[in-house]
């Protein structure tokens, strides 16, 4: 019997968090005395107010959190946050209708950041702040919950990278990682702040340098700007995005090592050389690639290429240049990094590098298997040799991300008949990134898109953030069988 | 050491078969008494020349061959047999570039069926029959492969399916396997006579009638005449092709069984319910989706549908329609069948419908052991547990067949602008399919591809034939480590 009542139960408590982190957007509001200072009051009244309900109407529910209801915690969260979080948008009336109040906020949660606006700085304070605070607050939900919660389902590719805590079990688990969750949302904090400082120092507004770290950290993308990043042409600030987008693509107990000093288990870690090996080869490339057909200088091309390539690679989605008006070579070579994502226990998202680096060593093993058929190889990774099972459930991840990609491409294409859009589209909500390709590239935004489309998107938003399994083991029989 | 001498002496005795079979299409010219006479004289005395000299030169090489040696001569027969066939090509002055030749060439030996030709009915009979008569030849082929040699080499589906021969040793295989390989031969030439037969009666020209009875049983997919099968109104022929394009892309087993009146073994065969039910289901979408945004009647958007369905899952690659000015959505659905293939053991290419079967199946036994991680569940296949070697083999497949699937596309960018164009040639000459997207669709051609263009396809036709493991480990440094 799936316990219904500590999932309702769960859900009001988180909703309780949601209500009261409103309460902060309602602090920026009043300091600017916008107009938006009513939404949020009557925002975070509903969304305690349910909170609140649900938690008090639930107390006799039985405390035991099993697969199932965690599954299904898990997934609902995010719908439930969304619609919530919808609520400020449309009663401050920035964005009325539902649809696009709903994308925009799952856009923002699950640090996506394709967005529907089209005209951004029209937005009050209040509004604008909410819209990076729930980038914020989704960025740092994804580390608790890849770094505390999943791993307990069989999820998430922390499993593989924390070899310190093998196996966990609940009771071995609480008080450490409980200490490890603390530690890294520290990090994140710091972090914040000291991006925060250093856009200050470079020439934003403390309001836009507030809001731009909040969005960097999470690997969202939402810009105060309609130009996003591009609107500030400073070199210094541009390039302190880049740190930090890549610090936010960084595995945090890595961040956590150096900055105890352990450099060593930073620059011997598999998945961080993997990681900056990759941004360095195609940067390089792409920026050639740039100074040869563009008549940009040394400095620029070099810029441009870095920048994109952090910001897809870590599925931050932030722009200082149109990829699309590129060389049809560099702007495919930008569409592959739609495939590759972040590290395990970061906040960015996609397929993740620690998987794309055993899928190519897997595959390379496989070939060797072919010559020496009964030499039994194992998967090396971090010189550990990597459980089969682990590597057939990256396998089957990779196949399931295909998979769903290409069906959603086919669904989406009744609603857009431009090919490019479709698959840049599909690719960018499942990959959490922001821009994709053809008419919802970096300069155009999601506000033409079809609202049979925007819910479609969305839900593809959930399902990358997730990594797949926990959204879709819900649709499978087996589920709910008895 | 490499036993160089027996990799001439095989390749050399290849030749000889080469060099007899383009005097095949002597006669051919003969009989029609075209301006191609001397050319095919030409092409036989020098490609047999070199095949005789190659095998007495090597009279003393050591009889065995290898892994190593099979691996290679394996992958290089398809490269020195498209040089030597591109001869005729040439020599006539058909295709005077090498280039175009050596695609034309590859293509037909690949059974893909991309063509370079603008004006098809202009050339030679003799030329034509030889076009055909090279796709005829690489379905043969093929079919030897993947039935009698490649498994020796741990490769193929066909490991998988024959479970009535577990384990191929050498000693136990030879009779048995000569005997099926010589059956499995026996079906496709009274097929293609068969077909032949019932194409004359529909109207077509002996001539046509041979010709598309050949690239019909190779799921080749070359016609005589520009427009395609298109060319060919009667709804009679349309339907013959359908259903030899279908049998061709069924296992050649189950046709040996169902000849021997075992037709139980056929539909309880889950490869073939499996291949017989994306058929049903894409024919059923796409022929209503055709009658509901066209104005075509009821019969005609069935035929249309599943000709084009059948075409592209069996990668014969003919075409009846231009599938690029259907709805979006129909056109994606077509594309996305660029990913099913023929069935393991047939004359079709692609990922092939056992392999789909398989890592559909372990995804959702993935999920399974989500919520049950100490459950041990085989994938099982034709009521039989599915050894996890295999699993994994498949699943390494699909990445590898995804990595050089979006790697090609990013070299092909380098010379085609259009993304649509790039991913249709690279997706169609990986599956041994022929038409592809954008300006390579099925009323186009490829004679317009850059010259570089044309060579990296031709090698993807090569490495889409040979299932990408047998040329991939040629370019691994355990391959030519001692």
């Amino acid at each position: 019997m799936l316990n219904i009542k500590i999932i309702l139960r769960t859900l009001g408590l988180l909703l309780l968090v949601e209500g009261a982190s409103m309460l902060i957007a309602l602090l920026v509001a009043l300091i600017y005395n916008g107009p938006d200072i009513a939404a949020f009051c009557w925002s975070a009244l509903a969304t305690g107010g349910v909170g609140a309900l649900s938690f008090l109407l639930t107390r006799n529910a039985k405390n035991n959190i099993g697969k199932r209801e965690g599954f299904i915690i898990v997934s609902l969260v995010w719908v439930v946050f969304s619609f919530f979080g919808a609520l400020p948008y449309m009663l401050s009336n920035s964005i009325p209708s539902l649809t696009d109040a709903f994308f925009e906020t799952m856009s923002g949660f699950t640090t996506t950041g394709s967005s529907i606006l089209n005209d951004i700085e029209a937005l009050p304070h209040g509004i604008l702040f909410w819209r990076s605070l729930t980038q914020w607050l989704g960025g740092m939900g994804i580390i608790v919950l890849s770094l505390a919660i999943l791993p307990f389902f069989g999820i998430g590719g922390m499993q593989l990278f924390m070899a310190e805590v093998p196996g966990p079990t609940p009771d071995k688990l609480s008080p450490k990682l409980r200490h490890t969750a603390m530690s890294l949302w520290g990090i994140y904090v710091l972090f914040t702040l000291l991006e925060t400082i250093l856009l200050k120092i470079g020439g934003m507004t403390f309001f836009d340098a507030i809001n731009h770290s909040f969005t960097t950290m999470a690997t969202g993308g939402y810009s105060t700007k309609q130009a996003s990043v591009a609107h500030f042409t400073s070199p210094f600030i541009q390039y302190v995005i880049i740190v930090f987008m890549f610090l936010a693509g960084t595995n945090f107990t890595l961040s956590y090592f150096a900055l105890q000093g352990k450099l060593s288990k930073v620059y011997k870690n598999e998945e961080f050389r993997a990681y900056f090996f990759f941004i360095a080869m195609f940067t390089a490339i792409i920026a050639v690639g740039l100074y040869l057909t563009t008549n940009m200088k040394g400095e620029l091309a070099f810029r441009d290429a870095l920048f994109q390539v952090v910001s897809i690679i870590t599925t931050t989605g932030y722009a200082t240049a149109d990829y699309l008006v590129w060389h049809p070579f560099l702007t495919i070579l930008i569409f592959a990094l739609f495939f590759f994502g972040g590290s395990a226990g970061s906040t960015g998202g996609g397929i993740k590098i620690v998987r794309i680096v055993l899928l190519l060593k897997n595959s390379y093993y496989e070939l060797r298997r072919l010559l020496h058929p009964n030499a039994i190889v194992p998967v090396r990774f971090n010189h550990r040799s990597v459980p089969e099972q682990i590597v057939t459930n990256i396998l089957a991840f990779f196949m399931f991300y295909m998979m769903v990609f290409f069906m959603s491409v086919i669904v989406f294409s009744v609603i857009e008949p431009d090919f490019a859009s479709s698959i840049g589209a599909v690719a960018t909500c499942l990959g959490n990134i922001g821009p994709g390709l053809g008419n919802v590239g970096p300069v155009e935004n999601f506000h033409h898109v079809h609202p049979f489309g925007k819910w479609f998107l969305s839900f593809l938003m959930l399902l990358g953030r997730l990594e797949l399994f926990t959204v879709l083991v819900l649709f499978s029989p087996a589920f709910w069988k008895k």
